[in-house]
């Protein structure tokens, strides 16, 4: 692999080929043409093979793409030739929601450990995962080897919910809390805020402009 | 308003500027130096004068951006001068979780019409609203004035959902199923896939790099 600063937009990307292209091998699919893998991904032809010759030479003239090769391929970039250990802090309507988003156990995400304050949650199980006390933090992201922590507290909490993750030494956060998170400079955070979307989408509804 | 193109990313910027004023405005802080608000928003002032530089002059040297007024720009510019009305498709734990998205409530977005296909959900209130079944979907749309229709179905009933908004005459959409939607070329659509983010936090974790 070629060692090129990818735009974090062709990431995303490749995510989207590899959603893509599962759907066809679950099919039994096993050539994909470059025009109909633009098709199901909702990008165009060159794009795709812009952000796949990032990382190398695929697909063949004439014929398209092997679909196991390529799936194989992108996922060995992405890191997702491996299972991912997930362990979620708050089980309110969010991190309940997280918890049975089955999509996760599809795509090498396994939920192994959930935290909350409260004590009437701890002790339930949602989606087959015992909710913790978050003191049991620390002893648990090492008992069960928790890699990402997914953070779905309320903003007033989600700043102490980052601290005793990487406390606990998670490397990785998803924060699903509308706030902006401080965090060590070696560890790394990626932001689901919702209303950002919103917010976008609402400003195409008002100029009418693609953005 | 100068009709430049502006980036997705700064329209996604100025949104998480709008949060970091809104919680300023709250405090009663009147001035803050484009270094607070750097800092408060996690992004570099240079990158925060850039942006706003797309709309015009905002700011006094030497004194920094008065509260108030840069909100009112800022929320004009994005088309958050205005309350929007969503209406949501199905009411699962997602869906549940959306409803009662309190976040929302603070920055301009009401849920004014909840859908779903089963019938024990039809007729239950969720966050105050009324869960409907899809049939009443084209009715209700016009009634209550729903603009922006959310998606918390299955990936399989992803698209049916989108048609049927589409149809009512609902004219942006945001997708909550990790499904890519056709959508006609008039209306607008935000995929909002936690998967992706999550795959992005996968390769930063594996190559060890920002992106």
């Amino acid at each position: 692999m070629k060692f090129v600063k990818i735009p974090s937009i062709a990431i995303t990307r490749l995510s989207i080929y590899v959603r893509s292209l599962e759907l066809l091998d679950k099919k039994g699919i096993e050539v994909v043409s470059s025009g109909r893998l633009a098709d199901l991904c909702g990008i165009n032809p060159a794009q795709i093979r812009k952000d796949l010759a990032y990382f190398g030479q695929f697909g063949v003239r004439g014929v398209g793409y092997y679909v196991k090769e390529l799936l194989f391929e992108i996922k060995k970039i992405l890191g997702l030739d491996k299972e991912w250990r997930l362990g979620l802090v708050g089980v309110g309507n969010l991190g309940t929601a997280l918890l049975k988003h089955t999509q996760f156990l599809d795509t090498g995400y396994t939920f192994v450990a959930a935290f909350d304050r409260k004590p009437e949650r701890i002790g339930t199980k949602i989606g087959g995962i015992e909710v913790a006390p978050v003191e049991a933090m620390n002893r648990l992201v090492k008992e069960k080897g928790v890699e990402i922590g997914l953070i779905a507290v309320s903003s007033e909490w989600a700043q102490a919910a980052a601290d005793m993750l990487v406390k606990a030494g998670v490397r990785g956060i998803m924060n699903f809390a509308p706030v902006h998170l401080e965090c060590p400079r070696h560890r790394f955070i990626e932001n689901v805020d919702f209303s950002l979307k919103l917010d976008a989408l609402c400003y195409r509804l008002t100029t009418g402009r693609a953005v």
